[in-house]
């Protein structure tokens, strides 16, 4: 499981009952506000699930991830492959025999992540999702950690084409990026309701990256 | 296009166009609120595009669709199944050769359209789903109208295992289905605010079909 929230942790328990799965781990992209508290609460139904997330990012976790690691699950596994800019610790995760990527914040559908906040950084940034993301093959589907219009996919071939920010030179990404003025999160009280809305208000989200 | 909703015509159109689609219907799976303001404005910036919806809705639209009816698009085409209960008129289109169907709100992810209001009858829901849906390989994919947790899918199997309504016998289906008490809508202001967040809130938006 990818980005666990701790708003949907009964709904995401109902449905690994119902299949009967054994859910083995909840990876996070990167740390969120909420990341703790979600995977937590999804610990203590499950016990023998471990929460996993990469060392970079300094966050807790049972497994700490590196770059090229590979999180196995059944007869699957996931790659790891380290896309820093949004925080020096989000990582994507590329389940090869699907043709899936799942990008957290560094690429979303026709944007990407903040770069204006702590650890971001829109140089590094537009690296990663060049050399790590937009490599991929085009069939490739994108599923990001949440979009504001009610979006759950896209494709590397659409992305790599389409997506008005990344589809640029990287000396235009980053002029686009620095000239964003956000509105700057002044106190973790904010992080909260913006969890509470997390898949639906991409900015006040991201704005909450602690 | 299945369902279109006017509050997602921009993003939908900017889909159509980067990927240049040929838009050649908007189709409904029965009288939204929304219904006509939807297709319309779809049909302004793609003249070509058709709205079709059921015949026995009493809809306008370009095309009134009939049971068994197949909805031509690509090399692909729908067929359309009757599946009323919730209003006269709705249907669910059946992709076989991708194995999904589009459900409306004749079932849902785990409910099902509510059957007290207009022209709702329990009875004929439950029969519809049994008879048009759960009869349909288990391994097709749902998709219905919204969910009101985010979920975006599930499966023949999974409704007729686990829907906690509709996996009952029919007259515990209606009885559960009498004794709901959900809020009768008013009047049709409330229906705009509810169009508002059509696919967040089950209860609101079922509420206000007309
Ligand atoms: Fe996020
Ligand atoms: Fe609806």
């Amino acid at each position: 499981m990818i980005d666990p929230v701790i708003e949907t942790v009964e709904r995401d328990f109902r449905i690994i009952q119902d299949l009967r799965l054994n859910l083995v781990a909840a990876v996070n992209t990167h740390v969120h506000a909420d990341h703790v508290t979600g995977s937590g609460e999804m610990k203590k139904k499950i016990p023998g699930c471990k929460s996993m997330i990469a060392e970079v990012s300094k966050a807790k976790a049972d497994v700490k991830l590196k770059p090229n690691d590979l999180v196995k699950f059944g007869q699957f596994e996931l790659e790891v492959r380290s896309t820093p800019g949004h925080t020096d610790g989000c990582v994507s995760y590329v389940w090869h025999e699907k043709g899936m990527v799942f990008t957290g914040d560094a690429l979303l559908i026709r944007g990407c992540g903040r770069t204006d906040f702590q650890e971001g950084n829109p140089g590094v940034l537009y690296d990663s999702v060049h050399s790590q993301i937009f490599s991929l093959p085009k069939h490739f589907i994108v599923f990001p950690a949440h979009d504001y219009t009610g979006q759950t996919m896209s494709t590397v071939e659409e992305e790599v084409k389409f997506n008005p920010r990344l589809k640029r030179s990287k000396s235009e990404f980053i002029q686009i990026m620095s000239n964003l003025k956000l509105p700057y999160p002044k106190q973790i009280d904010k992080a909260l309701p913006a969890n509470m809305v997390c898949g639906i208000f991409d900015e006040l989200e991201t704005a909450a990256q602690t």
